[in-house]
């Protein structure tokens, strides 16, 4: 059955490629535990394979600054994303439209 | 270096958990290969671990429809989605900042 959920919301795509992986799954795991508590935060999708993709969806824009906010605060503790990233794209999107079958 | 990209455009944020992998890399690569030659294409990136996650970016909905009558089209042939899929969510988005470092 097709669905059409509501909308709009927004997004935020975290597109990354890692030059190290030490200590990442556990920062990555801290991360969405921080999101999840956040206010306006709808849900979370990670997948890694050559690249890491996860997708953030939340009720507005405000609730984006907020967790990036918290986001950054935390990576300051922890030496800065460069780190672990070679290279990442973050792209921040409004969601129009959505469909789907379960 | 951050650099602030060119938008906003759209994006294609396919989520989808499978039935089955019979088949399925094979007709994932051919929709990559016929979403490059679309019009209006600007990348695609896939990763796939408990969920999969394939986000493709579009100068503008336009592409995306059309992009959208082909995959129909070919799976169609395929004998449908619902072969591979268990679930599956299409959110159609507007990108409207982008920021990285490479």
């Amino acid at each position: 059955m097709k669905v059409e959920k509501f909308v709009p919301y927004s997004a935020v795509i975290f597109t990354s490629t890692l030059a190290s992986s030490d200590g990442y799954a556990a920062m990555a795991k801290r991360m969405e535990e921080l999101a999840k508590q956040q206010p306006g935060f709808i849900r979370m999708d990670s997948a890694r394979e050559d690249v890491g993709i996860t997708v953030s969806y939340w009720k507005n824009l405000e609730s984006i600054q907020l967790w990036k906010k918290n986001v950054d605060h935390l990576n300051t503790q922890d030496l800065g994303k460069r780190k672990w990233y070679e290279s990442y794209s973050v792209r921040i999107a409004k969601v129009e439209r959505e469909y789907g079958f379960n």
